[in-house]
């Protein structure tokens, strides 16, 4: 297999890059339909069958392979150095840092700022693109998968979890996890369940521009996560991306209390509900004072089952419940309800959520508003869907709550159980906050 | 009907409430289940058969009538004073604003605040409460209808439209309407595609605590949302409430760049990816300089029909396909995805998105992220959803797309027509920003 081969090209596409004598991370120009596009040769991953290019804009676009594209090379790509002569030495006495990659902009970014496609996630090879990694921690890379995060789903989340675990076991002081940012918060979540009384921190990181841009993130992400995996007093899942817009700091917010709130800012994610964990600048500042310790003697239990039947529902106004019915017929075993504000939906659909929870499906509530807490019992809406056998979700953001749903159905058959773990704080997805125990007082005890 | 069964008691609470001669606003102690309850007696809407009770902590319960509840007057409720001895008289040179109540925590302040349940929204009564806004406006009330604001549905929003139409084509300087805060701004959304050309402000207004509690934010929600009708310069729908937990500011929002974000914060509503429309101090200061300036003579055209052929559906993690196969198959003509990140939905999606798009249903696809704009041109994924046909929301909100495609599919059954009105900004649910003029230099233009 040749190297076009390799990074994926195929049939027509192949063909045209070979007869142009080209490889991935030369510069091209490509006609195509009347326009020219100058660019960088990428993989190909995923399926389709275009011509990948990174633009001088940074961005990615795939041109599709038809008879009328023409290709010229323009300049051969930087060579990757496999060994930079500068390289920084791995230092024993540093904490031991494994980087996992699964795919993403973080990713890409060392793949491609010196060409170097496939080598860049050997440890020495992103020494030499990001070197400041060596003053801080021994790192060694592992592959994992190269997928797009809108791709992952629970057989990857076990994967990934066993993989974690393998290490972890073997004694690692931590585990960073390259992840696309699409939906790492809810791999973070599946992480958070899966991998019970971590003695160490496994930390997820990914990058929202990628290196060849001016205001990439990828290197200061990954220098925090990294300082976070091998320094950090906490154990337990994090996700490590910037603050704010400006470079200052790097956050650590909790596995279960993370959403994707921006599609484009570097601070895109934001702990919800709660404080993060930490704060990443020359070390690493606790924020939070509710985290497991590190403990390199606490033995780490494995749970890595996730069900499939597990669908999540938005309701909105005209929301038409006939879908509940169609899910339950399916044979899903969960529902997650985003619900309107304090965790309503119209009355419409209670005669469906009943049907369900009478046949054993476990349906849970959380609000579509994502601050703050569902809370049931102010109005009639709430008060009824409760007894109907509803779960509330209290502070957990939905997408920990469907996460969530799917892990413990994943663990056991029975309903019961599958309620009780939904109702117990398992991994910080709930906070004890001032609220709860003011709710608390409130609607457990009466007036 | 006597007053009890006016306010929606029936049978055996009915007997209850009339054995201990209790009148909703009295003080009552329940006694059920070995549990004692002290508190006002409210009213019973919608269905169900329990007692309600407004408790100290200002949340209403409601207690089922077994045998085993005993009821006792602890105490008559103030009445209602249908003409205060101080009412503010009404100043025929302000402002005339029409305030129409559809239900919710506002309309429950001015009912329960004296205890004057039915008759609070008479101008007078309000005035009573609220003498604040004698001020302000010339103020008229009107009944629309009481229902929870997760109830709402397409109709309801027709018939609020065609209420407003009424009443702005009769001439008033500005129309308020208190809303449940639930799904206030999908209505808020509705009306602005309903209500084209608007000469005057139409101002959505909420509570997120009822009036007994000492933090309520009713009176100054009210009192910001009556100047705004009656004074501001703009034109459109707007929907106004606390800016910051703090009572120092009104804020009202652009009615389709507005989002519910908090279960229980006075200032929940948040505008996302775009500037509100204006503050409200002891005057109404502009913030945006995108809008339509009142104008008397200018002409409301009205377009008040919603499609129930329109469903949402947010992507996930193991997210599966066949739900939007039994969408088309329910003959569903709109389908908004909640993708990923700047636009993403896992490819296992693309056979089933593609065979909708063949049949004729309009697929919108917006970002669960919430914050920023999707764009699709970055990665293949997009790419090869823009190729399926799929329309890009660019930076609206997936809930304003929602009532959008409702409403499009409203106007016409012309496909085509559809996508067109969906790509045009109608009523400022698009922002032209600088991020959109980079866009379009990048995507549109090639290199």
């Amino acid at each position: 297999m040749c190297e076009l081969e390799g990074l994926g090209y195929r049939g027509k596409a192949l063909e045209l890059l070979r007869g142009a004598d080209c490889s991935v991370g030369d510069i091209l120009e490509i006609s195509s339909r009347g326009r020219v596009y100058e660019g960088i040769l990428m993989p190909r991953f995923g399926a389709g069958a275009a011509i990948i290019v990174k633009l001088k804009s940074g961005y990615n676009i795939g041109i599709e392979v038809t008879d009328m594209v023409e290709i010229k090379r323009l300049g051969r790509g930087a060579k990757p150095a496999f060994v930079a002569p500068l390289l920084p030495k791995q230092n024993p006495a540093l904490p031991h840092v494994v980087i996992m990659s699964t795919g993403g902009t973080i990713a890409s970014r060392v793949d491609y700022r010196t060409g170097a496609v496939r080598s860049a996630m050997s440890a020495n090879d992103l020494l030499g693109v990001v070197p400041e990694l060596a003053d801080i921690a021994r790192v060694e890379t592992e592959f994992v998968f190269s997928i797009y995060s809108e791709d992952f789903c629970q057989r990857d989340w076990s994967e990934l979890a066993l993989r974690v675990a393998k290490r972890v076991e073997e004694g690692v002081d931590g585990v960073v996890i390259a992840h696309g940012t699409d939906t790492m918060a809810y791999t973070s979540a599946a992480l958070s369940f899966a991998l019970q009384g971590l003695p160490v921190p496994v930390i997820l990181v990914g990058a929202q521009r990628s290196s060849d841009r001016p205001s990439s993130d990828a290197a200061t992400n990954l220098i925090g996560a990294v300082r976070a995996a091998g320094e950090a007093p906490f154990a337990g899942v994090g996700l490590a991306m910037h603050e704010s817009i400006s470079d200052a700091a790097i956050v650590v917010h909790r596995g279960t209390k993370v959403r994707k709130c921006h599609t484009s800012r570097r601070d895109t994610f934001q702990s919800v509900n709660g404080l993060p964990f930490a704060v990443v600048e020359d070390r690493v500042v606790m924020l939070s004072e509710h985290y497991q310790r590190r403990d390199p003697s606490r033995r780490l239990v494995l749970r890595q089952k996730f069900s499939d039947a597990v669908v999540l529902v938005k309701f909105y106004p005209g929301f038409d419940p006939s879908v509940i019915d169609f899910y339950v017929a399916q044979g899903m075993r969960g529902i997650v309800l985003e619900g309107s504000g304090l965790g309503h939906v119209s009355r419409v659909c209670f005669e469906s959520i009943g049907r369900a929870i009478d046949r054993g499906v476990v349906v849970g509530l959380a609000s579509q508003c994502v601050g703050g807490r569902v809370n049931m019992n102010v109005y009639d809406t709430g008060r009824d869907l409760l007894g109907l056998g509803v779960v509330a979700f209290e502070d957990m953001l939905a997408e920990t709550g469907l996460v969530k749903l799917m892990w413990a159905l994943g663990q056991t058959d029975d309903t019961r159980q599958v309620v009780e773990l939904l109702r117990a704080d398992v991994a910080g997805e709930y906070s004890c906050c001032t609220l709860l125990r003011e709710g608390s007082l409130h609607y457990r005890g009466g007036l």
